[in-house]
């Protein structure tokens, strides 16, 4: 298995400026192995209820998705509710969390998952993650870890446990400003990597990213989108962008790094255009690269040659 | 007079995390014209009062600012203090304004600064904003514009009939929601760009600009500093760079807007790193030209060239 991601399968309801869509499709593995399947083959570790739909598990499949870690337990499947801000599409109030059957995951690897070589540990209880890096029978090329506020407010010494054993952390610009301390994002992002990641991605919802990979800093703005309906998954989509094209290629220099933020980028661009997994569900080949060229010239200008000077006045 | 500036000199109060400045140099009009100088000649129309100090007219004078428009009247210098949040240096409040002989500015060109060839107009009211564009003997190469949320709330209707003369329109996120009524960037620039102004740049605080220019969008990001120690400024500097830039070449095409950005986002970067002009005094053409460059590689990646594909699955 090239990639592996451990996370949740859900139904959310979700109310934004665009409306409501109620029992739908999510959690940060669904949209997580959705994007990254594009690009490369990914398998899911989850757990879901027996009211989890056929027809989703049928969604999952068109992807090629590898579901053999879908746990089918006894009870409902994790749902949650939340609405975000009508001003502000980049904040949210989570209106209701109903662990169900999530509550009780604990993720058992198989041989071939023991053995993945990319692992996206999604945003779950940091023991269930550290759990996970200790199933794996050898080092995978490459582990990144995606977390939230929960994590940092509740279970910091859990999580500062698994962050030191990762290579690339996934934070938003509030969640490393908690973890960290500090204010500034740099700084924050150097004190990250002091613990142990050698790369680190904020998140800055419709600001884009900044990506940290010693004193390397890239800087990719989000697609500038007239319709944005829906951001749940944005985040899970960016690092399934991210991680299948470093999967996909085996690229880890930093030129494969910024590659793969691009990637992410138009991933999750696609992700916030509908509710639910609707528009990354049915995504093909052009429409991701049509994305990506667009986005080349968004962020295009004349650089000063060998040589060149700007106007001076002196 | 190639570059015309009209808008505020004054003295400010500023407490951030970094500390409190008494009554150091400031407004809008002096930020942007010693950012300007450093790329066009640049000529300042203000009013100060008795109190304005030598040693800040020699400052001006220092960068061969053409002030013979700083009109210094019988009062008090406008005095302008206000607190950056400690959490999030993008959020300020201001405690307390002195406009003093501001409040009777009433700006009055002479024959060679009606000759301008590019114009700012800083933030003021929108009425003497107008008076200014009428008192110009030829419509100049460039128009522009600036203004805050205090004019949106209470004077709209003439902002609307200034910036429906000008070409250039900056606003920060939030302004230009209120101003539009829409929440989505690009849908409200949209909407200035059909009440005449062709371009319109968003600023974004510490997550960049936006330029927009017809159905072209080009995203640049602030430059990611470890030290911000006050904003105020920024904004200013980063237009009096953008208008410098212009003013200098001459280069009105997408190209040269691009580029006027990325000059601006320079400016701007350098305005944060201290209280009032202490840095932006200061600058010699290796520090800017350097972080000119700097900043390339920090938006650099490999794009897709002529028929290469991204990793695909299927």
């Amino acid at each position: 298995m090239p990639l592996l991601v451990v996370g949740s399968v859900a139904y959310d309801t979700v109310r934004t400026s665009a409306g409501l869509r109620k029992d739908a499709l999510g959690g940060s593995a669904t949209y997580f192995s959705i994007s990254a399947s594009y690009f490369s083959t990914v398998g899911l570790v989850a757990v879901v209820g027996q009211d989890f739909a056929n027809s989703d598990i049928d969604l999952l499949r068109s992807h090629e998705i590898e579901i053999s870690g879908l746990e089918i337990r006894q009870g409902k499947t994790f749902r949650w509710s939340g609405e975000y801000g009508a001003e502000d599409i980049n904040t949210r109030d989570t209106i209701d969390t109903q662990l169900n059957v999530f509550g009780e995951f604990s993720p058992k690897l198989s041989d071939v998952q023991r053995g993945s070589e990319y692992l996206f540990l999604a945003n779950i209880d940091p023991s269930l993650q550290l759990d996970v890096l200790g199933q794996m029978s050898q080092r995978p090329n490459l582990v990144a870890l995606d977390t939230m506020n929960f994590w940092i407010d509740g279970g910091i010494e859990s999580l500062y446990r698994v962050v030191e054993n990762v290579d690339v952390l996934f934070m938003d610009e509030g969640e490393i400003r908690s973890f960290t301390g500090e204010i500034n994002l740099v700084s924050a992002a150097r004190k990250v990597m002091e613990t142990g990641p050698s790369v680190v991605v904020v998140k800055r919802g419709d600001h884009g990213v900044l990506l940290f990979q010693g004193d390397d800093v890239f800087s990719a703005p989000a697609f500038p989108l007239e319709s944005v309906i829906d951001p749940t998954g944005a985040g899970d989509c960016f690092a399934g962008g991210f991680m299948g094209y470093l999967a996909a290629t085996g690229d880890l220099s930093n030129t494969g790094f910024r590659r793969a933020a691009m990637a992410g980028t138009v991933m999750g661009s696609f992700a916030v255009e509908s509710f639910s997994v609707d528009r990354i569900n049915l995504l093909g080949k052009n429409d991701i690269e049509e994305r990506f060229r667009t986005l080349t010239k968004i962020m295009a200008f004349e650089p000063l040659a060998e040589g060149e000077s700007l106007p001076w006045r002196y």
